[in-house]
């Protein structure tokens, strides 16, 4: 048996994180690479994306939470290339890594089915950058529509679409709706924002798919309570800077919307195609690569992959969903491997099993639809054991307290702290793009809108 | 006397924010224009800039602070000229606004003294966009170091380099002392941080000018502990990608240093000049418009300049100086005089006089200098006024509570959460460019990094 003591991970997130602190007693070097220099709690994007939290609230510095684990290096690197033979990962910027045991956990991201020139138009959900992009589009929305004097162009700017009603897309519409009900009731002049159309799509027949029926109705029932129109069966045939086109029972119809986001689904980066050739692994439909059920690929005994890009089907016979848990335990389970390994002990371990605790979709301020352990709840406590889960998660103590206080004052208030339009979107205000109205616009609506 | 009824402010600082605040009651209808939806709490901003705090705990969104006053509404939008024959401001769309009395409160914006080119490599700390450039790069300097073999180029990277040394530079200079000596001590292999070099340099004769001599010197002594070298009496001749080239007693010396910032002085907006050439108005050295005793520009009684641009002597004969204390007392002393000529008052007000509540700087974790009402204090009871201060003023409940607790707990951890490389430069890592020496640099380090 080779030595095994060199351990590669590729990502930072909920995989690679998991499998580095798994390997913290283990007698092994471990060097964690990622682009990023931080880990990302992404469950809740869709809270910085709704100005609820700032990123750095839901991030956590990779260095801060692997610094004080000796037997660990960090690396800002963007893998491109893996050399199975020599044992190599190579960087972008010419690097190589060596190792002895590689798990590669690089994630998933949208994908826009065949479409990416739509991405433009429709920015998804995976990244800080992106969820500050999808922020300020929402709140530009908004300040374009109060200037603008044409009701149809107002009418486009006061309409959300969020494609894909899976837990992303619904938390999102839920979101929106809460900020023109609630949070910008009363910020405006010219516009009532709680007039503002939010339209929530989905090709499959219902929304939260991954979810039992009966939660389903539920979630859809609060969704629509706040406002939000759920449009289901509903495919998007086109996406462009003024709307989308989308096909239902055969007909097609044009929506006029200026914010458009996409919670649609995902590919995997194109690493994974460059990892698979060189090991010559199968990848499923997505693009994963179809592991073997010690999450190893097959023929490469030291070569790991944990979280989204792991193609493995659980014990219902089913693809295990591209999910926080999924990718914690899988994180684990390969190091635990690595580990005994790099111990001595030869003895394969039982074959992965996922153990699912349940699933959480939030719909609003203290409500949410909650499967746990086969038990369906929903609203309050349902919210609770969101807000519960979510917090004992983040990974740093500071951020636990940070967010669950701006949650209890925002659950008062229905304040959002973080609604900043930053970057050039904001730099250069040239409205003129936007209104295509007449651009004399502001004065020549009538003084109502100064008084109400 | 005309009617006095539309009141245009341009700008959502602290001068223009304090004035609108102060209309709240007054007959008349307000306008805010601001190019940003949020007004900034900027002394606040070094700690962005170091990882301390997220954007969006030091800016509260303008629609949410004046949302409530039912006479005023806010209007995102880029004024970039003024018709004071037609009382008209221009914005950058083509739309126009009316006013009656009208309150010009831009700010002001970093000055090269003439060398704008040297901004790409020393960037400033005036919004939020610069204060999150500058975290990118004093934390992405120690990850480029990190991997670098080269000695001297390691160094060059670990060297910071603070132009100016008023508060602002003071401020960021000891944040960084304490990021290289306490933040990240533990966070990385190949380097120590702590022995990164900090050089603090202004082209006065000591640090502080604007703060009495002994607690310049306190300041200065504080620094020094946290590792900072301060270089008093030395100009900045050349600032380029690899570093700068500094003067001192006719004597010319080059620094290699990747990471450069600028906290030298500042300049007016490109608006100012357009106003001033429309009113006629004088400006002084650094641009600023001259105005009357009761901040009207002379010539225009409708006319105000509030905060940053105005220039105007205080009771020692001394310009008063570019702070938020002046510019919240101006906005605050333009609405009155607005306010009582609105309620038909046709009596003057006294002229402005500012009231020096005193300055303050932080070096440190609970240390700091001030100068309070001419009482000189320094160390923990200064940084204690400050934080008390600063937290006072921020302008949101929520913020308050937040900020407060980041800090406690900062206190106790030395933790900085906010230590995200986000945007473009984090998008895609191509370190060789940084990297001159040996691209395939990580793996040639001997073993040590990986056990320290």
């Amino acid at each position: 048996m080779t030595s095994l003591r060199k351990v590669v991970i590729v990502g930072g997130g909920f995989a690679g994180l998991s499998a580095a602190r798994a390997l913290r007693s283990a007698p092994v070097d471990v060097t964690v690479v990622d682009r990023r220099n931080y880990h990302l709690f992404q469950p809740l994007l869709y809270q910085v994306a709704t100005g609820s939290l700032s990123p750095g609230e839901i991030a956590a510095p990779l260095r801060g939470v692997l610094g004080r684990q000796r037997n660990t290096r960090v690396l800002l690197g963007h893998v491109v290339d893996l050399d199975p033979t020599r044992k190599q990962v190579l960087l972008a910027d010419g690097a190589s890594l060596e190792y002895e045991a590689l798990v590669i956990a690089v994630g998933s991201q949208t994908s826009y089915f065949g479409h990416d020139t739509w991405k433009q138009w429709a920015p998804g959900l995976k990244s800080v950058d992106e969820a500050v992009n999808v922020r300020h589009r929402i709140l530009y929305a908004f300040e374009v529509a109060e200037r603008i004097p044409d009701p149809a162009e107002r009418k486009a700017w006061l309409t959300f679409v969020i494609v894909g009603a899976g837990p992303t897309g619904v938390e999102l519409a839920g979101a929106i709706g809460e900020i023109a009900r609630q949070t910008l009731r009363r910020d405006f002049r010219a516009i009532h924002p709680e007039e503002a159309r939010i339209i929530l799509l989905d090709g499959l027949p219902r929304v939260l798919t991954s979810f039992p029926e009966s939660l389903a109705r539920k979630a859809q029932r609060s969704l629509e309570r706040l406002g939000v129109e759920i449009q289901t069966g509903t495919m998007v045939k086109d996406v462009d800077r003024n709307g989308l086109v989308v096909e239902s029972g055969g007909r097609s119809d044009r929506i006029e919307a200026h914010t458009v986001l996409w919670a649609g689904g995902v590919t995997m980066p194109p690493v994974a195609k460059t990892i698979a050739a060189r090991t010559q692994a199968q990848t499923d439909q997505a693009g994963r690569i179809k592991v073997n059920r010690d999450l190893t690929i097959p023929g490469y005994s030291n070569i790991y992959v944990a979280g989204d890009l792991a193609s493995l089907a659980g014990a219902d016979g089913k693809l295990l969903p591209g999910v926080a848990q999924v990718a914690m335990q899988q994180g684990a389970y390969a190091a635990t491997a690595i580990g005994r390994r790099a111990s001595g002990d030869e003895r394969p371990l039982p074959p992965f099993a996922y153990f699912d605790k349940g699933t959480i979709a939030v719909i609003g301020r203290g409500s949410a639809v909650a499967d746990i352990f086969g038990a369906h709840v929903s609203g309050l406590p349902a919210w609770l054991i969101w807000a519960f889960i979510h917090v004992l998660y983040l990974v740093q103590f500071e951020s636990r307290v940070i967010v669950f206080i701006k949650w209890a004052i925002q659950a008062l208030t229905f304040n959002r702290s973080a609604r900043l339009i930053t970057g050039d979107a904001a730099t250069d205000l040239d409205f003129s793009k936007a209104i295509h109205g007449d651009p004399a616009s502001p004065e020549m609506r009538p003084a109502m809108d100064i008084r109400r």
